[in-house]
């Protein structure tokens, strides 16, 4: 098992994430940001849980103007948030469909609404409402003089650049999905059901280290897979399969998101091609992801080595993304995404292609940018398709 | 490992999903159903991946007043989604912050605005909005003549109510969950730092034959533990610990969720009154979990018997839920919750108390509510505190 860092952070992480946030809402006329998901809960307060997979409670931080942010959270969470940087936690015994969470909110937010004031609340690109539609409605229409603008993009300004304790640990989980990776000879046989190569995958990652291996998807199929999303079947792993597995691996609330092909027994001739046209994109990715490039000219620098052989099908919709706290981030290696990469991005580029009847190949690699450049996170894949 | 059902279901279970969607539909005056959970999608069209832990992508199924459910969804799930039942597929090329399947949407919509009908969305108590909210307030602008009525009732409806078949998957991970936790004595040791106990139980879990195991809480402690949603601590097991696990594991798309205590080396009396006490709750449960009883009355029956010792701390908010596609679903066994139970609901039974100190005990089983009253699907759990 990998040597890992310590858990969690320093409270002047939380501090310094307050800071930042504060002088964004003051540049943006906003008074307070209502935060009610997993990973905007956690960058504000530390407060981690796997409970978010239950739905049935909403939680909130409400970040404000100045000091701490306020917890507003159901009573059962309450033990676990005290052991975080915060003072002020109100709770109410959750559920309580009549009112979860409701009229504490409306007590926190009520002054505000009264004099006119702004709050964000995320609205935007790849955001989510954890709280019910309609209690967020009955919310508004409480506080009919407070404004509500949308703060995804302040959020996302903090959350792109990762501090060196937040590298930490996607490096470590990175070393630890690789590790697992480099077992895959091992583990992967001819006749073997994907469904049993993805258990041993799954196992192998909890061995080297890993909190967890929520995310694992691939596919196996004669020259070439077809779909990168599907659970696995079990269908044995046959001769001339073209194999890849991709892994969102966890430790300590981070995560790797990265991938890799395999050939059983022997590879045929365009899936060569298609994985040394893929491994010299992600090269180009690589070179290109540096301070101040663009994610549209990174999208186009994978691009334009893609097109030597893309027939244009399987559209993924992009080339990579952000990585952290969640398995995919902004920002987006597209053309849509004007975003100027800076120092301290942890990235993952992810160029695919289409190469004919429906086959599709997918490579992904994880890195940070630094000054000087991009460094892999993930050991990099081998130049040419390994054959098991 | 335990021998498995078989995956996924015939069309004939979608079909009557939807009929009775339709059904009810056309009882509330609804002339379609716009929904984009996972378990909503999954629900109505058996679209199943691992994918929705990327936030990035909005997913869309529409249920029409009569006829198959209509997809929107981004381009990459359309080779899985054309292995499903459903005919009509629409897609986008995801991500796409200006466009992310909001034109699809209204092209959708459209019609059914312009006759001034009525859609139901999922607003209510348990629910999420899984898309942009500023998407969403876009869309209803654009819709003006479309009424959006909450179906949560609706949908909660159908759900709870589990098929043969979803009930031979979830005693199946039940199954496989209870093997796991009669490992739990071999996998425990004393000086084992938390955190391994946890590594080990995924992935006896595993090897058990459950597909993942996403969720695992817990936590031990001197004469007893203060949380239940923590994660696990790197500090070592020691003599005089009361340790509780709780799992939900998942076998194709469904959850077991129930947990077990253990004394390490020896239990001390309080510890072993607050387990009988409980133990006996849930007998009480099992007893009273029957068709035409409410959660209300499920409820009372649990809490009066915690009454003998409880001294009112640790407040969960409730004594079990519902389960099945979702860790966590609807009914709730609390004060509040009228529901009354009816014939093949699967349900937790989870009564909790506190005892002295901050220090509180969860026991949970898992049963399916047949005509002649409840079956267990998890093991059921020792009278006595097991010691290891």
């Amino acid at each position: 098992m990998t040597e890992a860092p310590s858990r969690g952070f320093p409270e002047a992480e939380f501090a310094a994430r307050t800071d930042r946030a504060q002088a964004g809402m003051a540049a943006l006329g906003l008074d307070g940001l209502l935060l009610m998901t997993e990973a905007e809960v956690r960058y504000f307060s530390g407060f981690h849980t796997l409970f978010w997979q239950s739905p049935t409670r909403p939680w909130f931080v409400f970040v404000p103007s100045t000091g701490k942010p306020i917890a507003i959270i159901p009573e059962i969470g309450a033990e676990l948030m005290r052991s975080t940087w915060l003072d002020d936690i109100r709770t109410w015994s959750a559920p309580c469909p009549e009112d979860d969470g409701l009229s504490l909110l409306t007590e926190l937010l009520a002054p505000l609404a009264q004099a006119g004031k702004s709050i964000g609340v995320m609205k935007g690109h790849e955001t989510a409402l954890r709280m019910p539609l309609g209690d967020y409605e009955k919310l508004t229409e409480r506080l009919p003089g407070l404004s509500i603008a949308d703060a995804t993009g302040l959020v996302r300004g903090l959350r792109m650049i990762k501090s060196e304790r937040e590298i930490e640990k996607i490096a470590h989980i990175c070393t630890v999905g690789s590790r697992t990776f480099a077992k895959v000879p091992e583990l992967a046989h001819q006749g073997q059901p994907l469904e049993d190569l993805f258990r041993a995958f799954r196992r192998e990652g909890l061995a080297q280290g890993a909190d967890d291996v929520p995310y694992l998807v691939g596919g196996a199929d004669q020259g070439g897979y077809r779909d990168v999303i599907s659970p696995p079947s079990r269908r044995p792993l046959a001769q001339g399969d073209i194999l890849m597995l991709d892994t969102g691996a966890v430790w300590d609330g981070y995560y790797c998101d990265f991938d890799r092909n395999f050939a059983i027994g022997s590879a045929d001739d365009k899936s060569r091609r298609a994985y040394d046209v893929l491994w010299r994109a992600t090269e180009a990715g690589i070179k290109n992801a540096r301070v101040g490039v663009t994610c549209q000219q990174l999208f186009q620098s994978m691009q334009s080595v893609i097109a030597q052989l893309d027939d244009q099908g399987g559209d993924v919709g992009r080339l990579g993304h952000g990585l952290g706290m969640q398995l995919t981030e902004w920002p987006s290696h597209a053309a849509f995404d004007q975003t100027v990469i800076e120092e301290n991005m942890v990235l993952t580029l992810e160029p695919s292609l289409s190469y004919g009847d429906g086959r599709i190949m997918v490579h992904e690699e994880n890195i940070v940018v630094r000054k000087d450049g991009a460094q892999l996170l993930s050991e990099r894949a081998p130049q040419d398709l390994p054959v098991i």
